[in-house]
């Protein structure tokens, strides 16, 4: 099997048309709905779109491998290139390329449609020999792939596993930070204003892409546009949404609404208040915190936006009656499968048991209870060393050689330790693991022994050496045999039993989902057609809309964009509404009625971030960042009378380079596509 | 209109039988339930109960006015006779007596009924008026009442209003305390323990209530049993459970499970999260965090409790059907009030607008964003002055003539005030105020200005002289005209918006919803009789059970009681699961087969609290202060197969009287009832 190179799809457009009104859905570039219409530009947006690790999108902007994104998508590396006396995010980055030392960017090359042979590998099978062939299958497929470093593929199984696409990238990871603001514009307004409009934020990051050591010349990029949009154009937006649960059966819908959102909510809510007495402490203390305090508290809106739309009497019922509607469509049709009546039946069954798993699953798997960069350095030492003794086809799939490199870097970059933090955070996260779990359970007992969890985090943080880049990258090499370090030990007591529930979980909660979701995705095309987009799968995929604002329930109506004048009003000169100096002294040259920031129906999830804005030309107008407090919802569906997608205008970054950064360079590269 | 003496109505029991299986409620004294028999002592039982001030029950054990409560209960006494260098909470208090400034003590003294009265008074109102005629009738009938500082009146409504009834009161202010365990002890387990079972906690504490500088000599005491519960014994307990929502309608529940805990659940847990990273500064942080901390866990896990129980399917169908067949029924009986069948939309209308008002209600007029003791005396001092210059009828009622007493006791108590803790909290309350209103509702503009909120906390904190008792005290008799405090000066800003939502919150919620609740209940009693008990008022109730274990959802068995053999296997000697020097010692002397804990089938909630539980006998057999973990949904309904109420059994409370504390005077008067 080869890859079949995309572009040639692209001209044909598939006649499938969104389902709902508005201009709701992620489309992916071989399956754009009829209604977007004939437009010369999308093969140019689609070659210039890009994939930035860690959950961000991206557009190469010049022909020298510039790339246009966020400032929050660039956090990380600015984090990584930060040391306790010189913080790199409060200031920002200018003057001078410098390597993110983990950043990875992936540009889509082909998609190849493997939905036959993924199907008939599983055939017939459930549970854990589903899971356990399904794994196989994939690396097989996986391994069939011509291997090379600046190459990866990944399969994504889309409408619930009822059609599975191989994607390939082109990966790059020499990628240097060339400009980022400082974090007092970038993220202007603070909590506060996240995911609120009116914003004044400039969240955007200049990267610069490199191969074989030299800028990369991108086949495609995008040209700013000379005009900012006005109200009512349409828009287009190019990004890597990451997950939706749009199609997801109300069985699920009822287990985030009543498990997982509320317990999310009441965990990432106390981790809030701990970083923010934390980092009240002092500047050192500030500047540790304001990392995760970030991530923190922009999940926690999300988490809260969610549950609110799951909520919301209107919308519950609307999804109910779908799904009932469906079903009785499905019954009454002879021609279908007769077991996929049953489907939902099962699906509900391995949630039941999702709810039984979850507590263990998320304390232990996904680490809530560990909340400690070491323990993450540590689990991944031990899970790589256990890992690589098996095939590639045989391991978690997280550990397959494709991603050995990336592993090796990130335990091989020097990112800042605050060992405070670590043990705030620690003895925090274990106390909940105790109180979870009882103090009678033995794992409970085998972690923390007669201790307290205070006691135990700071022996662990104390003694651990793995705060050290070099010491972690000896161990990855030279194996963990012979360390004693006590984190490792310690997460090595974790390791079996977050192994085993997640091998419980994804046997008896994945598996059934997978085979009856595609059940029921199958019937659903077979009744109405394939006109439906499939959820979010962190994929490439073209949103459209208007720059329209919006009216809000409470009956007060929102303009569809901001400007400097606007943002000179709400600037008071105390966090988070103080304007970095560099701002302050270029106020007076601004002129104040550029247009800021913009809002539009286009839709949005997180991973979107960064994603190109272009207008009905395909020229840039923006670069997406944010949502509207509504669009904290999209998880579940898209509201388009509420909802609106948030991005800074191509004339204030023009303006900010020109007036307030003094980039000439910079901003002649950005306006001209070359260098 | 006179108090009509309780007593003799108590040995006419009034058939009324639990609509239940098991033995769930909460049964006024006056309204007995038939199936609990005949019991000679129940008099003796009634007039032992006591209520203690701030939410809790009690019971007189000794002829010279000895109290048996929890030791959480003297929680708010210990914190006020402590001060920044001399901690009386982690200690505890033993040696001596000493006066609660502010804890005051009351006795059932007789009920009479008003409903027709009330009824009459807001015939044909509704709204602003319906509420203004229900408090200023309230008014009229509570200053008919002879008055006496010794004496208190209280209207209580039942039934959502279908009943109202007179409770007067002997009141105690002088209250001392005699006894009180280390909080390691008291409070053994700490939070991973709280609501949960097996539990090895010593939470008692003593006091003494003194009438005209005398120790005062109750009718009714009760006595302590020779031997302990055994397994399936009878037990009841008299107390003072604070509030349920068993008879709420749907529409109130949805209110709950989609608004109200959600955001408590959030708001505490960040809460907590705060309080956590605070406490662990150092020694001083860690005593000025106790108390919030112990109070945010535990309402926390209440909270998450009660979600929990809204969340279970079965639960809420079973509710839902109940709901749906009443109006039904109501619906096809032509002789009911027609009326009542748009009783439950109207109530969704009012829950509707609930919606609407919760967040300011929540922020502004419970002042959850503003955590803060002074700001707590410095909006007490501007109501207090304010309502002083109305007459007692027309003023919010907690300023009525009766309540002004314990105003300024509470003003003038000597409590210390942690400053560092003071501007975390209000830092951090003020910022979650700017997130939930946005920055530009005018209100928070006018509080914030162009300040953050932690240099508005610091300034007003460091400011403010509300921390001295002296300087409250004189402001409440001299008026704080002159005043120019800082906080007083916020508060009044608060104020008129905070008093806004209330008004509208009472007309435009309560109201209806007191109105169309009433009509509901009334139908209900012609349909089915008074076979019900009320919901939860915080006055005496009786409930009943019997002490057995559970088995748990996941098939474990929980036995009955705990023993001292426990204790000692659970002390790890790292908090909070570390014993007190005192046990430490006495270790070797304590038989271990001595009962420690024990659960029962009785129906608790808060406010439940130090409620004594006595045996068939009506011998006090053991202390409640906790429920299990299934117990913390209490508040809409009894699961008997789960819910337990747990108890310190009196066999540890002599045990520990006489072998760890040597406290040979205060056992004998334990023992004997006499001093």
């Amino acid at each position: 099997m080869t890859g079949m190179r995309i572009a040639p799809l692209l001209l044909v457009l598939i006649g499938f048309a969104a389902p709902s009104s508005g201009d709701e859905g992620f489309w992916p570039y071989n399956h754009l709905p009829a209604k977007l219409g004939q437009t010369e530009w999308i093969e140019r947006l689609r070659g210039a779109s890009v994939r930035i690790g860690g959950g961000c999108s991206g557009s190469f902007v010049s022909d020298a491998g510039l790339v246009l994104t966020n400032q929050h998508c660039v956090r990380s590396c600015l984090a990584q290139l930060s040391s306790p006396g010189k913080d790199l995010i409060a200031p920002g980055y200018r003057g001078g390329e410098i390597r993110c030392p983990t950043m990875e960017i992936r540009q889509l090359v082909s998609i190849t449609d493997i939905s036959a042979r993924m199907k008939d590998a599983i055939a017939g099978l459930s549970g854990t020999a589903l899971r356990t062939r399904l794994d196989a299958e994939r690396a097989t497929i996986l391994a069939e792939q011509p291997q090379s470093p600046d190459r990866n593929c990944e399969i994504v199984p889309l409408h619930q596993d009822a059609l599975n696409e191989l994607y390939c990238y082109r990966r790059f990871d020499d990628v240097r930070l060339v400009f980022a603001p400082e974090a007092d514009i970038a993220f202007f307004g603070g909590d506060p204003d996240n995911y609120n409009f009116p914003r004044y934020a400039l969240d955007i990051a200049f990267l610069r892409v490199y191969a074989d050591g030299r800028p990369y010349r991108p086949e495609q990029i995008l040209r700013p546009a000379r005009t900012s949009v006005r109200e009512g154009d349409n828009v287009y937006l190019s990004g890597h949404p990451s997950s939706t649960s749009r199609g997801q059966p109300m069985a699920v819908l009822d287990f985030d609404r009543s498990v997982a959102l509320p317990d999310s909510i009441a965990f990432l809510s106390e981790k809030r208040g701990l970083l923010t007495a934390y980092a009240a402490r002092g500047a050192n203390q500030m500047q540790a915190a304001a990392t995760p305090l970030f991530r923190t508290e922009n999940h926690l809106k999300v988490m809260k936006g969610r549950l609110q739309a799951l909520n919301d009497e209107a919308f519950w019922a609307g999804k109910r009656d779908t799904e009932e509607q469906l079903r009785a469509r499905i019954a009454a049709d002879p021609s279908l499968d007769p077991e996929t009546h049953f489907a939902w039946d099962a699906i509900a069954n391995a949630v039941a048991m999702r709810r039984i798993l979850h507590d263990r699953l998320v304390l232990l798997e996904e680490a809530r209870s560990f909340q400690s960069e070491l323990f993450q350095y540590a689990r991944t030492l031990l899970r790589a060393e256990a890992e690589r003794t098996r095939p590639s086809a045989e391991r978690l799939p997280e550990y397959a050689d494709a991603n050995l490199a990336q592993i090796e870097r990130t335990l091989a970059a020097p990112a800042p330790i605050d060992p405070g933090l670590e043990v705030e955070l620690l003895a925090w996260s274990l106390s909940t693991l105790r109180a979870s779990l009882t103090p009678d359970d033995p794992l409970v007992r085998a972690l923390l022994g007669r201790e307290s969890p205070r006691a135990v985090a700071e022996r662990l943080i104390a003694g651990s050496s793995l705060a050290h880049a070099a010491i972690r990258q000896n161990l990855y090499r030279q194996g963990i045999g012979a360390a004693d370090d006590p984190m490792i030990a310690f997460a090595r007591i974790v390791d079996a039993e977050a192994r085993a529930v997640r091998k419980r979980y994804e046997a008896e909660v994945e598996a059934p989902m997978l085979l009856h979701g595609a059940r029921i995705a199958r019937a659903r095309f077979a009744l109405d057609g394939f006109d439906i987009y499939p959820d979010a799968t962190g994929t490439l995929r073209l949103s459209f809309g208007k720059a329209v604002g919006w009216t809000m329930p409470s009956g007060t109506s929102v303009p569809y964009r901001t400007d400097f004048a606007g943002l000179a009003r709400r600037a008071t000169g105390a966090p988070p509404f103080a304007l970095p100096p560099t701002w302050v002294r270029a106020m007076r040259d601004l002129d104040p009625a550029t247009p800021f920031n913009f809002v539009s129906t286009s839709d949005t999830v997180g991973g979107s971030s960064g994603s190109p804005v272009v207008n009905a030309k395909g020229e840039l107008v923006g670069v997406h960042f944010d949502g509207n407090i509504h669009a904290t919802g999209r998880e579940y569906g898209d509201n388009p009378g509420l909802d609106r997608a948030v991005a800074v205008d191509v004339a204030a970054i023009r303006a900010a380079l020109r007036l307030v950064y003094r980039e000439p360079a910079l901003l002649a590269e950005f306006e001209t596509g070359h260098r």
